[in-house]
């Protein structure tokens, strides 16, 4: 139970002017929170989503990586009012954009390119969040390979393994992350602003046709890593990849490594929904093993 | 909050012994319901899932969906105790399967195959279900393309336009519908039992190596859409596909159908999720379009 009352004071001094929120309507806000829309007294429209009050700090971090995304004026996403923890629940308030599904996926290439070229001398983030409701290590690191070893397949195949991997699979992986600086001899990635779970669900454009960005899972990293998720789960056009590579050339050994990042999102699939992605996962490791 | 003591009578009743359900530990149960594993004195597993009153409906469907698949004695399927509504909640009880991912993919194909080999006159289903959160329409029709066209297709295409699909998609996709004939010139599918929802997380095997298959929305349909969804969202491997078709050959028209299936899966993941997945599902359109 959401106490309105108390998001309206909340906004009010987020936004340092009186906010009253009329009664709000419940809206599709994905599996992992509750979600509604709503307007104050001025007709602005937000966007609060809500959850235990444990999960707070969800919504800190995806707070913080609307923020990052915001701040590289590269591409458009929500910005952030206020997140806040009340005895029952927490919540996320932003603004509300009335949004379409994205056809301008040139626009889209482009602006992905450009929030890419945001870069830093480290791999990592300053803070850990979440991928879909799965923890997300965000240590950092100076190189890549090792980055993305500890902090993302070896971190996947721990909790596989806990939630029921095989023995011989969860070995295969380590095999795996033992070698897999063999993908990267020649090939730097640097440390470009990712969206991180860059899935169909999470690009759409708004009314005038701005592509818009969310519920992300912001750190810095190899860039092949957003654009093979979005090959991965699909939504996004032959256009959009082209008109990518055009504003940010793509390295020829991407179509091995695409495998590679992918797996990461397999197991996670396998720690969240169990089932026939530990074989798919295991599949893939086999497959990259045999590039060995 | 469910009531304990009320389930272990539920179960007592169906069961015709008494049973005594001891403290539940949370478990993984997907995106849509609660999910409990527990055990009765005597040491039986029980796995429960809980949802709204108002979802009785949901579980009921599950139920019969799940019974239908354990008389087909092709596949193994958890057995379903008893559904019930309390005062806040709605609930399913059913066997306890441990299980491990899938690896027995050959046994899976030609278990699959089996299945489908169960048969009506009639597409369609007694009563209607959900495909994830949405509702499925099975009105039992003599024809495929008509059953298919007018409780898949059409269905999910007005969901959308009310969640926001362009009126240039939508009129795309109706004009799909009403040449959806095409695809079927030398193809006559019969109705088979369909699991209907399987991705890679519908489906494990337990620990003496069985495949179990869950969560289905079952009808009788073209086995060709069960395939179709398997390879949509991956879980499934080759070897898999191959003794499905050694089991029971698959027509050579389906590498095209396959597309106008997943459509449905799309078209539900824009209903579920939007985002990026009202662009790919025109983009499918427009490949289907093509093919006219």
């Amino acid at each position: 139970m959401l106490d309105w009352q108390e998001i309206s004071q909340s906004l009010s001094h987020s936004l340092n002017r009186d906010i009253s929120l009329r009664t709000p309507s419940s809206v599709r806000g994905g599996c992992i929170n509750q979600a509604w829309k709503t307007h104050d007294q001025n007709g602005e429209l937000y966007f609060i989503k809500s959850n235990t009050p444990s999960r707070l700090s969800m919504f800190e971090a995806e707070a913080e990586g609307l923020q990052a995304i915001e701040n590289s004026q590269a591409i458009r996403s929500p910005k952030v009012f206020t997140t806040q923890q009340q005895a029952t629940a927490s919540y996320i308030v932003m603004e509300y954009i009335a949004m379409q599904s994205c056809s301008n996926m040139i626009l889209l290439g482009q602006q992905l390119a450009a929030m890419h070229k945001q870069k830093r001398s480290r791999f990592g983030w300053h803070r850990d969040n979440t991928i879909g409701a799965t923890p997300q290590s965000n240590q950092q690191h100076q190189d890549w390979v090792t980055f993305w070893c500890k902090e993302r397949l070896v971190f996947q195949l721990n909790l596989a393994k806990h939630n029921g991997l095989s023995n011989k699979q969860y070995e295969d992986g380590l095999k795996l992350a033992n070698n897999v600086s063999v993908f990267f001899d020649s090939y730097s990635p640097v440390a470009s602003l990712l969206h991180g779970d860059l899935w169909g669900g999470n690009c759409s454009q708004d009314l005038t046709g701005n592509p818009v960005i969310y519920d992300p899972a912001v750190y810095f990293g190899d860039r092949e890593t957003d654009l093979a998720m979005m090959e991965l789960f699909g939504g996004f056009s032959s256009s959009c990849f082209d008109s990518y590579a055009e504003h940010y050339p793509i390295d020829e050994g991407y179509s091995t490594r695409k495998t590679l990042y992918n797996l990461y999102h397999i197991l996670n699939h396998f720690n969240l929904f169990g089932g026939g992605y530990g074989t798919q996962a295991h599949g893939m490791i086999h497959r990259l093993l045999a590039e060995l």
